[in-house]
């Protein structure tokens, strides 16, 4: 029993702190914050829903098995919009549609790479990424980044040798928040294309980027597909997380090869979540604008009241996107700190532990608070008990 | 590239099949009839979708992520449903419920089983496990079957090595429709019993058995969770096949190992699917009696058609849930064969080369027809156009 390939990983992060909760009682003036997972807690605008009700009414397409690689309207709508987005020529053909961005990220490195293989991973790392390297046997190896949390192509370079089948980035970063600049991700698909290895870019909450425009120009090169696999979410942009719905963006010789993976697993996505994202693409863009004004806006609260955590001895290490990544005053690891916050500041929120290698000492120090599930309110109150912590 | 875990294994069947229709007119007296898939070509009931369109419109949680394992509640209804059929005992924490019955095979074998491991499956074997067996490194030991296309537990007994993990079994059986005996799965659990191994049940076409009762009697063994893997389908009972709703039953301590594959891979099954389908098991217990008499009758109008196709030397080999296993009298491979029915006769469906490994002869021989997708009138025209050929 001991080959099983899910006990060469970890317990899912989410599911263990999810257990600190039990016997813990939040009172009605302090009800728990939780700032564990990146989810948002409000439903998607109504007339997206009403359109869903109406096709789950009405369709029959809606409860029968649909292709594997997703549905072709929305595949040829998702090529439009990314091409858009980042200028460059896409096509529905590079464009395949999967059950959630996780499983993307699986069924690419079921498609590139095997037993023995390696991946690199920047450290923090995304935890189900290397949960699933883990059970693929593919080594994840680290790629530790500095104080500005970024990593350093060279430093790649150094770490690539003849066993290496990709590079692994997540921008804007989960979990440290950091937006990686247009030119880092070029010098990082300049090194993966002269190593003849895969650029993966995991842009899961690219929706809600800081800078206006294209957040790189990879897509421009007429041969992005041969090096890049671009992995997209419509979970965050749409409110979509209990539909699991995704998107893998490569070459179609490659996503033949996604496709036997998918149809493995599960065949093909939901058709309700296929078609809200399709909806989504068609309908939301304006309302889009405005949800990721309004996490700029969340972003912004918390830059603004860092100060009063400074005072006691708190850093913010990186800001973006979901997730505020801070490092902690106090005399005890990552993992401790966060058990005790759940019960005395009512905070439920990830150590760094989760994101780093055993062996690594920052994850003893940092903290991922998924601020964005919070509105300014929630924000100031999160402060709040941080600040008025007495450990 | 070559390590790719993909490339380890065959394309998908049904997507292949599908191919073949490329450039093919189907002239509207002779439509084309798809037998490639088993998969329901109506809606589910009215009242179903009524009930689910309201639950996309009015419950917030229908939109947000759900619990890795599933929602309790359809834990709990499928446990005490699974116990109703059955006898024994089931409880909701020996329930996991899986983005499609494959996710819950391919989560299994991630949670039993690693790299250089070996499984046991009988021939013709379901080709999404032959498929996921190959991706996970985990070699398929193939057990051929005799002329009543049933596995036999003392030939399986003398594949067993110190690599074997598990025997895989799935009844009523797909591709060969051949419903195992209640004795034959309790002589197989005693063998797996016996030498620590798993046995895993694939029942996904359960619900359309030809015989009353119990199917087997395997879950009153009160120790059932510690050698039974139990994996069952919500897509054919309640015509759910592009919401991917499946499940897996078995040890709370396997799944906690199965949940952090789900985690990985998909984080949770699409929560309106699984609303779907507790709603199927509270209030659809007469509406699927009716269904499987419908495909009971189905079955029927088979037997009663095989005489016409016996006179053109064709036999029947398996007969039972969705499928009819065919022998052709041609004197060509079935894969061949297959090709020239979708020209010739406007017929889909899947050769057994797809079914078996290449070294085995009755692929050649054998075709699998999805039948339970057509009504009486689409079988009887079937057979017309099997019965007429004239190659």
């Amino acid at each position: 029993m001991s080959r099983s390939r899910t006990k060469a990983t970890f317990a899912a992060p989410i599911v263990e702190a999810r257990k600190w909760l039990d016997g813990v009682a939040f009172p009605p003036d302090r009800p728990l914050i939780n700032v564990s997972q990146a989810a948002p807690m409000e439903t998607p605008p109504e007339a997206l829903r009403r359109a869903m009700a109406d096709f789950v009414l009405h369709r029959p397409e809606a409860h029968l098995y649909g292709p594997d690689l997703g549905m072709p309207d929305l595949r040829a709508a998702l090529a439009g919009r990314t091409a858009r987005i980042y200028g460059g020529a896409v096509a529905a053909a590079q464009v395949a549609i999967t059950s959630g961005c996780n499983q993307a990220f699986a069924a690419a490195i079921a498609a590139i790479a095997g037993e023995g293989d390696a991946v690199i991973l920047p450290t923090p790392w995304y935890f189900n990424h290397k949960m699933w390297l883990d059970m693929a046997g593919v080594e994840a190896v680290a790629l530790p980044t500095g104080a500005d949390l970024l990593p350093d192509p060279e430093q790649a370079a150094a770490l690539i040798t003849e066993r290496t089948r990709a590079i692994a980035l997540v921008t804007p970063n989960n979990p440290a928040g950091v937006e990686y600049p247009a030119e880092l991700l070029r010098a990082f698909y300049d090194l993966a294309q002269a190593r003849g290895i895969r650029l993966i870019v995991d842009e899961t909450y690219r929706d809600f980027h800081s800078r206006p425009g294209a957040p790189h120009d990879l897509f421009t090169d007429p041969d992005w597909d041969r090096t890049l696999i671009h992995l997209y979410s419509f979970s965050k942009a749409y409110r979509l997380t209990g539909h699991r719905v995704g998107a893998l963006l490569t070459s179609p010789a490659l996503l033949a090869e996604v496709e036997k993976f998918i149809d493995t697993v599960t065949i093909c996505p939901s058709q309700v979540g296929q078609f809200a994202a399709l909806k989504g693409i068609e309908t939301l863009d304006q309302w889009l604008a405005a949800e990721r004004d309004e996490i700029l806006g969340r972003r912004a609260a918390i830059s603004q009241g860092v100060p009063v955590l400074a005072a006691r001895g708190w850093a913010l290490k990186g800001l973006g996107a979901y997730f505020a990544y801070l490092a902690h005053p106090y005399d005890m690891p990552a993992d401790a700190l966060a058990r005790r916050l759940v019960s005395e500041a009512g905070v439920l929120l990830l150590p760094a532990t989760m994101f780093v290698p055993q062996t690594d000492p920052t994850g003893a120090r940092h903290l991922r608070v998924a601020f964005a599930n919070l509105d300014r309110a929630g924000i100031a109150t999160l402060f709040k008990r941080l600040s008025t912590l007495t450990i």
